[in-house]
C-alpha cells in the first residue's frame, strides 16, 4: 500500500477522527453556568422565538455550515455509503475551519432517496446558516441543489459542481492569458458530463466561451445523439455547437485548444494530445490518476498542465474556493450564491497570482489570503 | 429584566454563540493536507467501506453525540421552535464537552411530527455515536425514545426523562439515608406528569419505592379516573397503590413523606408542607420558579429541601448525569443505556457526596469527578 494511505490511516486512528467542538464562552464557575445555560439561556431562547432571525445574532448558526452527502459519490471512490463518506466530509469540515473560520459539521445521511434527502436536509436546516453538497451522484445533485435553493432561504452550494467549476474558470482565464487567446475562439473539450463536468461547462459558457464540446463515456453530447434526456440534454444544447464527423472524444479533441478532464483516470494519451492545436492547455483533473499524467502531457506539446494532486504543479483543488466561497456567504448574509458571484470568484483568484507562468496559473491552496479574495466576490 | 438574563444576551451576542469546531490534525503543509484529505483520506474511505463498524475507529463517530430537539417543549417555557432552541442544545453541547470530554452538536429540527422526527434522526446516525434527545414535549418523546432505542444500533436517551430520573433517584437514596427510612414504606407523591415525572415515577418503581403516587394537572392519576390513556394510564397502573378519598394534590399530599415536584411554579404552599409527615423532604424542581421556594418549604417544617437553581443548596441538575452517561456509553460501546445502568449510576452519585447533610445531598454540578462516578455505571 502507498505510504500516503498507510500514514493517512494511521493518523485517523490516532486522533480518532480529525474534528472536535470546542465551548468559545467560559464555563468555570456557577455564574458561567447561569450565563451560558439556565437560567440565563431561557431569555436568549425568548428573544430568539419572537424573531427567528436572531438566531443569527445568538447561536452558532451565522457561522456554521453542514457538509451534507449521503454517501453515494465519494470522491472518485463511488457508492460507498454513509459511514465510509464520513472522513471526507470531516475533511472539508476541518479545511472549513482552518481556511476560513467557519465552523462546519459533516452530516452523512442513511438514505439516497432524492425526496427524503432534500427533506431532511430542510429539517437540518434552523442550526445552519449555509449547506455545502457533497459527493452526491449525478443526476439527483442538481435535482437535490436545486430544490433547496429554491425552498431554503440560506445559501446552499453543490461544491463538486460550483466549487470544482469556480477553480477550472480562474485556471482557464490565467491560462488564456498566458496564451493570449480569446475566450470567444478558444475550442474546449470537457470530458466527463457528471456534477462537475456540467457545470464547468455552463459556466464557461455564461463566462463567454463560444465553443465548448462536453462528452460522456459514449462520446460528445448532441441533442440528436438519441439516448440524451434530463440534464445532459440540455447541456447538449447549451454547448457543442457543430457535430464533427467523428464524434468522439478522441474526434471531438482534434484541433481543441484545451482539453478539461473531470472523468477518469488514462483515457487520453500522448497521441491525442498531439492531435490538439499547438501549444494546448491540459487540466487533467480525475483524483487520484488524471486522465493522463503530466509528464505524458507535455510530451505531447502541452504547453500548460494542471492536475488535481498536490505533487505536480498547477494544483486544482476546490478547497481555493469552497472556504472562501461560505465566509463570504456568511458574512454578508447572502441567502444565494448566484453564478454571476462565482464568476467574480473565479476573476478574483485568477488575479490574485502575482506572476502568472505555464506551471503557476492558480495560487498555493494553503495560501490563506485567498479566502478573503474568494469571499469578496461573495455579496 | 432580571441581570442574568440581560447578561447571557450580552455573552451570547459577544460570542456569537457558544459552540465551534476545531481540527484535531494539523494543517499546516501540503504533507499534511494529503493525509487529512486528498489522496490519503481515500483509504480510510476504502476500510470503512469494508466494515463501518471501523467509523468508530477512524472518524469523529465514537465521541460525538447529537443533542436533538425539535423545539416543542424548550426548558419550561413551552413550544417556541427549532430555531428558540438552539441555545439550550448548544449549552447542552458545551456542557458535554467541558464535563466529559465528549463533542456534541446541537440539531434542531424543523418538524414536530412524530414519524418524520424517528426517519431523520435515523437518517442522521452514521456519523454519532449517540443521540441525546432534549426539549421533545410528552407523549411525542416516549414513542420517539422507544422506537430509536429499538431501531438504532447507538445508545438514545431522553435526557429530561433519564437525566432528571437518574439524579432525583440520587438524591432520595442520600435522603432517606439521612431521614433513616426505607424505600419501601416511604410515601412519594410526585406533582408532574410529563416526561420527566413519568420517568422518575418509573425509576422509584424499579429501584424498590412500594409507595409512589404521580399527579397531573387534574390531579392524581389512577385507573378509573376515567380521562387517562396510553402512558399516563400505564402509569397508573404502575403507581398510586390507594387511592385516597381526596385524590387532588393537596390530598395526595397530606401524610406524605416526599413531595418530588416536576410541574410547574408556586402550585404547593407552606400549609400543604405542613400537612406532610413529620419532617418531610421536598424536591421542587420547577425552573426558574419551583412548585414552593425552599425558604416557604422549610417554614412548612421540611428536613430536606432541594430545587433546580443553582443559588440554593441541593441543585438537582441534569449536568451531574448527561456528560457521564453519554462518557461510559460511548468508552463502553454501550448500544441500550438500561434501567440497570441508570439505577447504578444514581447509586455512585450518591455514593461519591463526602458528608452528606440536609444541605448536602448531592454533588456540585461544577465537581469534574462527577463524570467518572457515572460513566463507570454505564457498561
Amino acid at each position: 500500500m502507498d505510504k500516503v494511505y498507510l500514514d493517512s490511516l494511521k493518523l485517523h486512528k490516532k486522533f480518532k477522527g480529525k474534528l472536535g467542538v470546542t465551548s468559545k464562552v467560559p464555563i468555570k464557575n456557577k455564574k458561567d453556568l447561569s450565563l451560558a445555560y439556565t437560567p440565563g439561556v431561557a431569555e436568549v431562547c425568548r428573544v430568539i422565538a419572537k424573531n427567528k432571525n436572531l438566531a443569527n445574532i445568538y447561536t452558532l448558526k451565522r457561522n456554521t455550515v453542514a457538509v451534507v452527502t449521503d454517501g453515494s459519490a465519494i470522491l472518485g471512490l463511488g457508492n460507498l455509503g454513509p459511514e465510509a463518506a464520513i472522513p471526507v466530509m470531516e475533511g472539508k469540515a476541518i479545511l472549513f475551519k482552518e481556511f476560513a473560520g467557519v465552523d462546519a459539521f459533516p452530516i452523512c445521511l442513511d438514505t439516497q432517496d432524492t425526496e427524503e434527502i432534500i427533506k431532511t436536509i430542510k429539517y437540518l436546516a434552523p442550526v445552519f446558516g449555509g449547506i455545502n453538497l457533497e459527493d452526491i451522484s449525478a443526476p439527483r445533485c442538481f435535482e437535490i441543489e436545486n430544490r433547496l435553493k429554491k425552498e431554503l432561504s440560506i445559501p446552499v452550494l453543490h461544491d463538486d459542481q460550483h466549487g470544482t467549476a469556480t477553480v477550472v474558470l480562474a485556471a482557464m482565464i490565467n491560462a488564456l492569458k498566458l496564451k493570449k487567446m480569446n475566450k470567444s475562439v478558444t475550442r474546449v473539450v470537457i470530458s466527463g458530463a457528471g456534477a462537475a463536468g456540467t457545470a464547468v461547462a455552463k459556466i464557461l459558457v455564461k463566462y463567454g466561451f463560444k465553443n465548448v464540446f462536453v462528452c460522456d463515456s459514449k462520446g460528445l453530447l448532441y441533442e440528436k445523439r438519441g439516448d440524451l434526456s434530463g440534464v445532459k440534454l440540455d447541456l447538449a444544447k447549451l454547448t457543442n455547437p457543430q457535430v464533427p464527423t467523428d464524434s468522439s472524444l478522441k474526434g471531438v479533441l482534434k484541433k481543441a485548444d484545451v482539453f478539461i478532464g473531470i472523468s477518469g483516470p488514462n483515457i487520453i494519451g500522448r497521441a491525442e494530445v498531439k492531435s490538439m492545436n499547438a501549444r494546448p492547455v491540459v487540466l487533467a483533473l480525475a483524483n487520484p490518476v488524471p486522465e493522463i499524467m503530466p509528464k505524458e502531457a507535455k510530451a505531447g506539446g502541452a504547453y500548460i498542465v494542471a492536475s488535481g494532486r498536490s505533487d505536480f504543479p498547477n494544483q486544482i483543488n476546490n478547497v481555493l474556493a469552497f472556504p472562501g466561497i461560505f465566509r463570504g456567504a456568511l458574512d454578508n448574509q447572502v441567502t444565494e450564491i448566484t453564478d454571476e458571484m462565482l464568476i467574480k470568484a473565479a476573476e478574483n483568484l485568477a488575479g490574485y497570482v502575482k506572476k502568472i507562468s505555464p506551471d503557476n496559473i492558480l495560487p498555493n491552496p494553503l495560501d490563506k489570503g485567498v479566502v478573503k479574495v474568494i469571499a469578496k466576490a461573495i455579496k
